[in-house]
């Protein structure tokens, strides 16, 4: 990308849960903005939203919504970014898109920034944002993978709520409610109750018997990684938490596993944070993660018979790393032209 | 066990989260009770409880409290078992004791009746009832294990916070209110707050790097299988919800699974109902399963890379299955003299 001053940056689904993190990740991180445009559906416009201190109104993403536009963060839904990126890359923006509708497309790269940053370079106007699963797992179990190749990842999930975004959020907030007033609580955004409960992940189940989220962590992982020998076995579940999901990871590597080594690259590997305090039984959990731009790795433990073998458990903010930090850092990677 | 038309019972720790359960569970499944005597700890001396429309009085758990008792049913923790264990067998009772105190002795049987009951058999006095997260999880495998036999265990766990007792759940119920009403959740019970959070299980992290929880379910399941050679690898986690344990595991078994084989045998088997409804995206969850005697079982799939590898969903009532009625179950084996 063309070195500037500054990106005009447009944000398609400015106003979802993702949208309105990439807005405060765009501040944070003190990126470099020119002009910042947000997009939603028509319902939302005339919504304003804050940016630096000032407000900027919402208006609605059309096939005319790019014009002058730099860099485009999708975040609206996998058939918003089938409907309308073309029209920002033929405006002459990067398309940085969070849905799934092109990550598996060949010469769109899907990135996470610290595993693999120079895929960057080679994409045709589109590049793809992971499934947060898939990004949080990835930033923790690729320092291990560099220096001992994995064969198999066997994962599960606790997934939080606002992973199925804002409406999903409120219901869960709406049944605690419900709960503590002694009312019955209602599913309406998910299939079943989810105060009190977990649940296998709300997505479709395929003819494999694997749903579409853990699907896509068994193909993303295959192609960030470069290797389509790499076995994944995930389950996901959602349970009944706001922010932050977690995973319990198990790693087949190729060679028994020196665990000093694996402290050392995870401890100096970026995005990592290392929480194993076995004395104090104090590991990675959400309320310590929610908000943090890490992703943090605990439990790690050798398997009681396998010298090959690895456990972790692992959390990260999949709003922040999962989603809208990611989709920035893709950005200022594109804006550094790092890759 | 002397055959007789009515079993005199002492329930030890009988106000306790398990103990109410298994006052209840005598009931329902009409155990032929003669005298119930329910034993506590001295605060809780007074205090009344109804079984079968009757109020009984609580009474002081003492070395001398089980005077013409056939069946003791301990659920007063590991040192209360420890303390006055003998002192029932003294007196001519069967011990049936639910904490983790005798689980592992040589000679004490560890009992699953779906699994191992002829191991009632050899007890000396003292019977152990199992981890409620293991006893879950081998009612739904040992169907698997005996066509096809278990090599490895890879499991992940949901568990329910009243699983560490009536204080905790609780302690859950006052964080929810504490949040719905906008104050902040404080954790007294748990060393960390459980609502909106997930977090490693409250148990000692042991030398080898696993929590004891986790260590129980290896050990215990070796022996209730009767094979110091399987191989388990558990992650134990507290969830935010008030009953029913749900597991995610993997098994890694000796031949290439035959799906149609383990159908059949789980539906089959006693105490396991599969919940698999693919369509519906209805699959073994707490709200479902919660007051039920059975193990649920579902998300059963065929691993994507190895033929001999099968990945399921558990989800079992860690108060009754786990634990009341286990114990109840194998008062029955005693009394039915079957094994």
């Amino acid at each position: 990308m063309q070195k500037k001053q500054n990106y005009n940056i447009a944000i398609a689904g400015a106003t979802g849960a993702v949208g309105i993190e990439m807005i405060q990740t765009l501040e944070k991180r003190n990126f470099p903005v020119g002009e910042l445009r947000l997009l939603a559906s028509a319902r939302s416009v005339g919504k304003e939203l804050e940016f630096k201190g000032k407000k900027i109104a919402v208006q609605e993403l059309t096939q005319d919504s790019f014009k002058d536009i730099d860099i485009a963060l999708f975040s609206a839904g996998g058939d918003r970014s089938k409907e309308f990126a073309d029209a920002a890359v033929a405006a002459g923006a990067v398309v940085i898109d969070n849905s799934s509708a092109f990550r598996m497309t060949d010469g769109v790269p899907l990135v996470v920034p610290e595993v693999n940053p120079e895929a960057v370079k080679n994409h045709k106007g589109i590049i793809a944002n992971p499934n947060c699963t898939t990004i949080i797992m990835l930033v923790a179990v690729n320092p291990i993978h560099k220096i001992n190749p994995i064969k198999r990842i066997t994962v599960s999930s606790y997934q939080a709520v606002s992973g199925a975004g804002a409406m999903a959020l409120e219901e869960l907030r709406t049944q605690q409610k419900d709960l503590v007033e002694g009312r019955q609580p209602k599913a309406e955004i998910f299939s079943h109750v989810i105060v009190n409960n977990v649940f296998s992940h709300d997505s479709k189940i395929l003819e494999n018997g694997f749903n579409q989220e853990e699907y896509k962590m068994v193909q993303e992982t295959k192609k960030i990684l470069g290797d389509q020998s790499i076995e994944v076995a995930p389950t996901c579940v959602r349970v009944p938490i706001e922010r932050a999901h977690s995973e319990s990871i198990s790693l087949e590597l190729t060679q028994p596993v020196d665990f000093s080594a694996v402290t050392k690259v995870l401890n100096e590997a970026p995005g990592v944070k290392i929480m194993d305090d076995r004395q104090e039984n104090h590991f990675p959990m959400p309320l310590d993660v929610a908000g943090k731009y890490e992703t943090f790795v605990g439990r790690v433990r050798a398997d009681l018979d396998r010298a090959n073998v690895l456990h972790c458990f692992v959390c990260g903010d999949q709003l922040l790393k999962g989603a809208a930090l990611n989709a920035v850092q893709i950005a200022e990677l594109l804006a550094n032209d790092v890759a």
